[in-house]
């Protein structure tokens, strides 16, 4: 008999209209002889709704006592998702994370799941009742309520999954999978029917509004498939599974961008061993994000640039530490927060030879001139000009053969 | 070190401005060095909103997945009144029912406190916390999630107060205490600095609105001192205790009325043993409730007049059940639903003589016809002409001293 984990997500239910939809989906997995658990997310919008509750309160308030306030959201959903497939003449029944118990470590507003009492959702699956569980929260081992980061249901849906030794772990959504690019500033812009983990990871700018990084990032550790997939349309979604079982037919998969990078260069920096340990070491301990690092080489042996990208947010706290530390010396230090990140994504790359030249030639032709590159297996990266994002996107979709 | 109990109701925690407001309250007893545990409602509306949700998904909800729903109110008030006293830098924690745990016994929506784990509230008073508690809620012992019916919360405040030992037990709520008759009709009204159990639960149509008639009865039955308080004056409350500890200097302490009773009489019915217990058996097994009960001395000694007051919305079907029944034999069944019971109370009217002929008296010169009469220890009540209600309160609240 298959185990299939049902991921819901806020848009999905949140409406009492699409919760009793909701039902209808979950009711035909149940009829077509599957033991079905449920996963929801609170009704669109409640979340945001009780964090500004608490605001109005304090900026800084109780982290235990926020969880215990938003982890509220999902048990609403619950009940009334069990409710709606009881109406439907199917057993349902909602188990709350202490009922089960969901065990979390990790701190408040932030912790991860380790365990589960498998036995207690196995019990009500041999009762042949659907079990639904709300997500992004669980208990620790002294019976706090924690939750374990926003879009957390992901994770919970996957967790979940392993724990229960699943089949399969579908993630409905609001969107009927991921896309080769943004579908929303390109038309062109096609929906993915299979991709691995590893390019999901990388496509995460494309992917972050479809399934959460790090519920990807377990489901590739353990080998759960996931398929993305429109909680609203019948359409088959995006797969997500191992690299092996994907057969590439393109050594590209989709092109990603994003616009919260920010150029910082180190004009002048003395050119001797120790030295870029000496600049990332108090960055990386003040938690600030390094991405991108290009070193020239030195014309005159003795002095060269250095240029790194963080996160926009970061750039004034980056600076003021890099003036703080007398041990690095340097010249002048500029930056520049107009500038865009594009990346080509595919597991077929590798195997592909001229990728890297078509792209730089693609960009060339539209006179756009590359600031940083970056390469791994699976991905390639160039900061450019943030005016010529898009024009960037549309290009290397066209000479890729995604359109 | 004095241990306290106080309850917030819907109206008290309606806003995040009164929780803020009911956190100063809080804080005031707990620097006052009191132990204090607080029980809350859930914010004004929030009910009857989860309850509407419900409903769009079925008239006959299940009453499991009901009981999950509505707790998620009085919880997130608890985590919401917990930060803002966190805020106020008063140590403080919710402490959900399964937490506790806090047991129940019975059906879900309707069930019943039995048994709290005392130890772990103690443990965080101990460590000068004060400790929150959601209203309305208990798990049973196989962790199932029960509310214990509408207003619930008094009789959580109630329970947790007499499980804890508690000296205490405050219920603050949106008026400033118990009055001798409705204020918003009869603007002599006077608040009622100390009244006995009995006496509230007599005057429950007055005292419904202020606190729940079972959490009276709980309090009686273990003597735990309620006081009913404004969250927002800072003007005595009304104390609620034994009637012994209470000097009487009047004999009526109150006087109340209902709107909600229809009177049925059986005309010309066989006047033997018996016949009384035949017409009443049904409506009881029927959870008709039969208040006042008059039968005339009949005038043949073959046949007689019954007459007896029902809720208004039970007329229908006790003419049923009445015109079913074959064994009940009488010429007519006529019925009034234009009437209204005045009672006066007083646990001193047992030892003032005339309050009866008082009473009488007074209504008499105000032209009103008496319908019924239903006479208790310190209870005296009227059935009239509905449009008389007001004239009637209004006399017997002036002759009585009441003003």
């Amino acid at each position: 008999m298959t185990k299939k984990v049902l991921k819901f997500g806020g848009t999905s239910v949140g409406t009492i209209e699409r919760i009793q939809h909701v039902a209808s989906i979950v009711k035909k997995e149940h009829l077509a002889g599957n033991n079905v658990v449920v996963i929801v997310s609170a009704m669109a919008g409640k979340t945001n709704e009780l964090i500004k509750l608490s605001k109005e309160i304090s900026d800084k308030f109780s982290k235990r006592e926020l969880d215990v306030l938003l982890s509220s959201g999902e048990q609403v959903t619950s009940a009334l998702l069990a409710g709606a497939l009881i109406k439907l003449n199917i057993k349902a029944k909602s188990l709350l994370n202490w009922q089960i118990p969901i065990l979390t470590e990790g701190e408040h507003s932030n912790a991860r799941i380790t365990n589960m009492n498998v036995e207690k959702i196995n019990e009500h699956l041999n009762e042949k009742e659907v079990v639904i569980i709300p997500g992004f929260q669980g208990i620790t081992k002294s019976a706090d309520i924690t939750t374990i980061g926003r879009g957390g249901s992901d994770a919970t849906a996957v967790a979940v999954a392993k724990l229960l030794n699943a089949d399969t772990c579908d993630i409905y959504t609001d969107v009927d999978g991921v896309y080769s690019t943004d579908p929303n500033k390109i038309p062109v812009a096609k929906k993915i029917d299979k991709i691995s983990y590893d390019e999901m990871l990388e496509l995460s700018s494309l992917g972050a509004k479809v399934i959460q990084s790090s519920a990807v990032q377990t489901a590739m550790m353990y080998d759960i498939p996931l398929e993305v997939k429109s909680t609203f349309t019948e359409r088959k979604g995006t797969k997500i599974f191992n690299q092996e079982n994907i057969d590439y037919t393109k050594s590209v998969t989709g092109v990603a961008y994003s616009k919260d990078d920010a150029k910082i260069t180190l004009i002048g920096v003395e050119d001797r061993p120790g030295v870029a340990a000496n600049i990332f070491e108090p960055l990386s301990k003040a938690q600030i994000n390094v991405d991108m690092v290009i070193q020239n080489i030195s014309s005159d042996q003795k002095t060269t640039d250095v240029t790194f990208t963080v996160k926009r947010d970061d750039v004034d706290k980056t600076k003021e530490i890099l003036k703080e530390k007398s041990e690095i010396k340097y010249k002048d230090i500029i930056h520049n927060d107009k500038v865009a990140k594009v990346s080509i994504v595919g597991a077929g790359m590798v195997s592909t030879p001229g990728v890297t030249y078509k792209m730089f030639r693609g960009l060339s032709d539209e006179k756009i001139n590359i600031l940083a590159i970056s390469t791994s297996e699976i991905k390639l990266s160039v900061i450019i000009d943030e005016n010529n994002t898009l024009n960037a996107v549309k290009k290397l979709h066209t000479i890729f053969d995604l359109d």
